[in-house]
């Protein structure tokens, strides 16, 4: 089935096109042997998901910010291969996490991270538990040094956590902040006070909630820069050699929620006084290859298929074009009038994470189009509850189609009601 | 397909009958809608299981010590709902935790092992991260009192390494210990030496790599008996107002790995210093209902499907059952003769965890009854690492039909070595 070209498609919120062969879509020939197929031009957004077991499934189009989509031919396989890991007679879920079934998949995916980030052997690649949350405290606990504070770019939410976590008796210090901006773009170069010596700085690159992001890294100086990237890891380019530390929960870009990944310097961890709780200090994991404990077996799986996924699509380059091109779409609808309007400055605005007020922000209005974007197959369109509004999230995993799909019913909706 | 009764059966290794029709063996109708058809008489051990998505999946004997056997039944359902959970259009991996979809799959889980295990409104359930291994920090750090040590009951490994943790610094004593006899069985009651005043007693209720486990709870007096029952929780019977805290990795008897479950009265949160870390304290996953952070969304949906396997299947009772019959089966086999031998005194047994040596603990020959028995389909028969010789685990999720087979294989085995 070939892709129609944008100009084929019906226009119009009841002719979205609905292209859900992801063989095509990606080109790649990942979803072996259960490939979805097109069931035509749909006259309703949700589209249904034929395969060749005989089951239809119904498919949202998914702008959750985290646990978001996940790519298609990804699910498909989890389903493949869910009563019989190619020939093993268990699920993933059942195998010991000591056998060579279970340490040939961590190792797999280890290396498949360390090839689309280009990680060197500097580093270790983990696979913990407890999300963000849990590196924001077990950052500190490892990388403190005696006298020297933890300097804290602050941009929002998740920095403001990271805060209180330090205020609990770690010296730190708050580096640059926008809160006076409510936090609408990310600190410029020359807002920015270093500390003369920290033990490192952190930052989130990708402010999930406020809807910016870090597009030029600050440089630090000597002391390492500790990231946060739960919500935008494997989405564009980076060079990991500027970093100490990255960590990001997996479900965001990388899989379900419920593992981890920490990429970090292996001498860092050697900061760590070894009388902390055993689980807690990054040096354990790397000694043991994080199989110190049972790990979360079947969410590590699933990371090693979302990164064999995003090398047939093209690797980090390609996914960062598609990004782009995604949150283009979007912006450029942002910035066309008044009906819908992005708080966040341009030079901040993120890729992931689109924030945006309707008809200035009447909150009746929201929920409507909250409402009608649900019943029309589009999930996931309102804003943290903390802040209001509207967000949605473009993560890898939602396609070009499911943008599509959305800025058209922001149209409709627009027309109808502004 | 009615069920062979086991005069019916073929004996000897090549005619285990393969029963796989889980609405036949649990006489419930959990399967709905996806039943595996029986195949009828395999001249193999390992099973196939064919389902009406026309999908064959080859399916082994399981008896990994964890991650271990899952119920086919809850594997069926997580295929089945794999790409569209219930009409939503996501997998429960897309689902943001803040959904109510999601909301309501969690409380569902919790109200289930509630009404399972007979938990009153003093207990919060809580859904963590970090397995036990986690509790063994986390337990200390929230329940210790000033001036009061942790009472430990040490039976093998596992309590070595809670008493690992505590060395770091927190006041303990060992109120009895089976080291001496190379745990081989639990401590007796007047073995066993409480502090006057303990902060809390910490118990392993099933020891995993030693095959033992508590069949009577000792008692604490007024101090809180916190026990680690990753091995054992839902296959028995228990009262759970007789303890402070339980805790389970779920990978045993309740789902994947990457949840754990935590039982606990919910005052004994109130013993902790705010100025822990958040995400460490049992008061933050008690107010927030485990969704303080991102939980891991998946690993709980399967938790469910679990205890609603177990419900359907009699509930804890009828389990009991099953397992008392599967484990003497196998004891039943260590006592005939000679050629198979079980170090654990049978007062002690572990109903979950049998360990056995071939041959009088002969390496060669348990190497080669460990590869016949994968060849043959029965899968994770070896021993911990750390202590050799054999274990094979019976949770719940391992079916009668699996240790009939199991036997069998062991019988042709004695009779062609021994």
């Amino acid at each position: 089935m070939a892709r129609l070209s944008r100009s084929q498609r019906p226009a119009g919120l009841g002719g979205i096109s609905v292209i859900l062969d992801c063989c095509e879509v990606y080109k790649n020939p990942f979803c072996r042997g259960s490939r979805p197929t097109l069931k035509g031009i749909s006259i309703v957004i949700s589209p249904s998901v034929a395969t060749k077991t005989g089951v239809t499934a119904k498919r949202a189009f998914n702008f959750n910010a985290g646990p978001g989509a996940l790519p298609l031919p990804v699910l498909e396989r989890i389903r493949e291969e869910l009563l019989d890991w190619r020939g093993s007679g268990m699920s993933v879920m059942e195998m010991s996490h000591r056998s060579k079934e279970f340490e040939g998949i961590i190792a797999d995916a280890e290396q498949r991270l360390r090839g689309l980030l280009g990680i060197s052997e500097d580093y270790a690649v983990l696979f913990l538990q407890g999300g963000g949350s849990m590196q924001f405290t077990m950052a500190p606990m490892n990388l403190c040094l005696p006298g020297k504070p933890v300097d804290v770019l602050h941009t929002g939410m998740w920095t403001a956590k990271v805060i209180a976590e330090l205020k609990k008796g770690i010296p730190h210090h708050i580096a640059a902040s926008t809160e006076p901006e409510k936090f609408t773009r990310v600190p410029r170069t020359d807002e920015i006070k270093f500390s003369p010596e920290a033990s490192y700085v952190h930052i989130c690159s990708n402010n999930t909630i406020e809807g910016t992001q870090w597009h030029d890294m600050p440089h630090a100086g000597s002391a390492p820069l500790v990231a946060d990237m739960s919500s935008d890891i494997a989405s564009r380019a980076i060079d990991v050699n500027k970093f100490g530390v990255i960590y990001a929960g997996a479900q965001k870009n990388l899989g379900p929620s419920g593992t981890t990944i920490v990429i970090i310097r292996k001498h860092l961890a050697e900061r760590a006084d070894k009388n902390l709780p055993t689980l807690l200090q990054y040096r354990t994991h790397i000694k043991e290859k994080s199989l110190y404990h049972t790990p979360p077996t079947f969410a590590i799986y699933i990371v090693g298929l979302v990164l064999e996924w995003l090398e047939s699509s093209g690797g980090i380059a390609a996914m960062e074009q598609r990004n782009n091109t995604k949150a283009k779409l979007l912006y450029d609808l942002l910035d066309e009038g008044k009906f819908y309007s992005g708080p966040v400055e341009k030079s901040s605005r993120s890729k992931m994470n689109v924030v945006f007020r309707v008809a200035g922000g009447d909150e009746a209005i929201e929920k409507e189009f909250a409402k009608q974007a649900e019943a029309a197959g589009l999930v996931g369109t309102p804003g943290h509850r903390s802040v209001g509004g509207m967000r949605v999230s473009l993560y890898n995993a939602v396609t070009l189609e499911a943008v599509e799909a959305l800025t058209s019913f922001m149209r409709e909706f627009q027309r109808t009601r502004g």
